[in-house]
């Protein structure tokens, strides 16, 4: 039995989430099996059983003036409990959309059948983000259910396009900042640090995401009737994007780390102290025969306090079964960019097309969308919310919380700060090798229910 | 009209051409909308069809001994005649299937609905080769409605996947070297140097395909949580790719060109003598705003007489519609190699071998899968069957027949010089903007006429 400084009051949410474990799993796996994948133009009308599905929930917790908001793309889900006058005002966030789950042959079980293995529900979205945000929903039921009122005011808004650009929360924040108006975000769409091992992250790496397009001739072409002297759109571009980075992972932009600044020196040390075994990363997380990236810096700043350069699919030319002999007239890379604080993404979208111009290869034509681009978001954790979750987080798990930061982006956490003018507790329940975006993704039963728990907590602490 | 040596028994055949031209016709359309693809399994009844359409075409020429012949992949088609004792023997080959159509959003008209447009058909298949292989089979029907009687010995063989490697045939010439016995082949499957100037071509580059496959991590994981220090499969390959050819069309695999002789001064002076307009070439044939290659060479020289590495197609992570921001754990490229005369297909294979392993980059598995490999071939000029062409092609199109390479291969001319001994007269009609292999491919009518006309008279003046 863990220690802690539960109330009575508390004991009486522990009691309703241990007698409510069965459903409150049974509802995670109806909203598993929503294939709400929000890239996919298809599973639209996923999108919007999995908005209605967050909002019916968060009527039966006890939420009220609860929305399903159409947007231009998928619907955002609001809700709030604003009956504690007084007391702080907490904005819970999470996402219901999820990553498509291909490659699909690579899954043990399939990716919108849940299925519990080993203590754990495996599903795409059990960790990212459905099982996490679900946690916030059932925390304000249990709370609800044992008091019948709550210790806070509480605000919901659920998006439906995290995994693609987040457009329509990002238009949508600015225009309703009073509707909005909290003291903190809260947000679990992290991991733990290591199993067992409370976590708050005050740090994200920005995002920035492009697609570059080589058009090399007017069509496909035969390669031994052209082939010395025609130009191959694939070859274009491998030759491109090539250059963009050495073999040691060091961009070769001009400028591109201008602006990058090493973290504070107390943060390094911090990190340096956290329990890392590199043979385990590479063997049980990474999965490969050796890491790469900077000299120089150790793997914990690599992943979180340094920018990357990403290729994450490309495609061009004849790639079925057997042998067809094109030279490609086109070929497109989707490439993206991890920005760390004080690097301004404009400022390396317009380094990056001129990257491009400077390089395009004979007889080409390089084209540049920018799908998305958000900021590094670092918390100040000074802020009263910080020292309450750290509390009740170390309580809850009977462990001291440490502060890290992720090598992901949350791009709302950015949205929040610039306008409604606030922090974001960011406090997730996930494991590192969760498989967040990879096939067989999952989430730990144990962990949905102590986030459950400590989300309780967090808001009687907060508000006492 | 044309000047020619015409006898009355050509005015015969002329005749006959004339009078069935549109029935010719007809029949090429319901050989057209064939969909024979033979790299594409779902299309296996198609390669049945096509097969069998050829054998009942030959059977009804007045061929004899027409027989369908089961392979481990697609059929062979073999007919014969050879009543004509004392006479050479010709053996005609030609193949069945063709290219897939894809990019399919770029056909004018659809691929397998044969269409005429400004005196040509247009189809997938239309020059390569169904076309011209079908000129084959009117001439030989031509020959026997005019005269009862053939001026040679003619034998059929017929295949299915030339476009594939051709592995069923290239097993079925060795153990069949008496049955397929002749004094020469002769093959319709390359273009007219120009509009109106009859071309035999001598040489033909060689072709080894290559697929390369690239393993990083054993999944797809997320690029926040991993960039920075996890291999990215498609980035590795980038970067290996990139480093087998420089910016100037150099292969830089180390021995590569050690084999690589120049042509003949003789043949070289001929080529410089060829009317070739750059800029037409690069407008209308490539279609580009620059040609590319190797510095020091003209543009023939590179298209025939050079070896060269082409990357035909690539794939690998989230290629859809939008973002998914996944490091990928595998990535795949095909590669092929044309091979000039001298050079060892076996040795270009070991050194590529030998490249791939020395490059790969950190973290990752290259795998080598070779799908074909096959030597270049240079034709002896001296041949009388070649002088024969050349005079007759003459007189049908009324200018002198210039002798030139293609930078194309064509295995199955390998395989009739090594196991038969005999030497190819490669006479085609096709022009070079006829797009084989490539969106829009199409066959001049007047072009499909004159071949059967050519044909005929070649058989009866080699008879003579």
């Amino acid at each position: 039995m863990v220690e802690s400084c539960n109330t009575n009051m508390s004991l009486a949410v522990d009691a309703f989430v241990q007698t409510n474990q069965q459903r409150f799993l049974d509802e995670l796996f109806e909203f598993l099996r929503i294939p709400s994948i929000s890239t996919l133009p298809e599973h639209e009308p996923d999108l919007q059983r999995a908005a209605q599905f967050v909002a019916d929930r968060l009527q039966a917790a006890g939420l009220e003036h609860v929305e399903v908001i159409d947007t231009d793309r998928h619907p955002l889900v609001y809700a709030d409990w604003l009956h504690a006058p007084g007391k702080p005002t907490v904005l819970c966030y999470g996402h219901y959309d999820v990553q498509p789950p291909d490659p699909l042959e690579l899954w043990r079980t399939p990716p919108f059948e849940p299925t519990v293995r080993d203590g754990n529900v495996y599903g795409r979205g059990a960790a990212d983000d459905k099982g996490q945000m679900y946690t916030h929903i059932k925390a304000v039921e249990a709370l609800l259910a044992a008091h019948s009122t709550l210790p806070v005011n509480v605000k919901f808004l659920i998006e439906g396009e995290e995994e693609v650009g987040g457009a329509s929360i990002a238009q949508y924040v600015p225009l309703h900042t009073e509707k909005l108006r909290a003291d903190v975000a809260l947000i679990s769409d992290t991991s733990l640090y290591a199993e067992g091992i409370p976590t708050l992250c005050i740090g994200l790496r920005g995002l920035i995401y492009t697609e570059v397009e080589c058009t090399a001739t007017a069509r496909d072409l035969h390669s031994g009737l052209y082939g010395g002297a025609a130009p191959n759109a694939v070859f274009a571009l491998i030759e491109l994007l090539s250059k963009a980075k050495d073999s040691n992972g060091v961009i070769q932009i001009p400028g591109f780390y201008d602006e990058v600044k090493p973290p504070a020196a107390a943060e390094l040390e911090s990190w340096h102290s956290l329990p890392f075994d590199e043979q385990q990363f590479l063997n049980h997380e990474v999965g490969s025969t050796a890491l790469v990236g900077e000299p120089g810096y150790s793997v914990l700043e690599r992943v979180w306090a340094r920018p990357t350069l990403e290729v994450h699919g490309i495609a061009g030319g004849f790639t079925g079964a057997g042998a067809k002999t094109v030279i490609p007239a086109k070929a497109t890379a989707k490439v993206s960019f991890r920005l760390v604080p004080e690097q301004n993404p404009e400022r390396v979208i317009e380094r990056w097309r001129e990257f491009l111009a400077t390089n395009t290869p004979q007889g080409t034509r390089i084209e540049l969308r920018v799908l998305s681009a958000s900021p590094a978001i670092l918390v100040n954790p000074d802020h009263p919310a910080i020292g309450v979750a750290q509390k009740v987080f170390s309580d809850q798990f009977g462990r001291p919380t440490v502060l890290t930061r992720s090598g992901g982006s949350i791009p709302i956490v950015g949205e929040f700060a610039r306008h409604l003018r606030i922090p974001t507790v960011l406090m997730g329940f996930g494991l590192p090798d969760d498989g967040l975006h990879s096939p067989n993704e999952k989430f730990k039963l144990e962990n949905f229910y102590q986030g459950i728990l400590t989300i309780a907590h967090f808001l009687e602490e907060y508000g006492a």
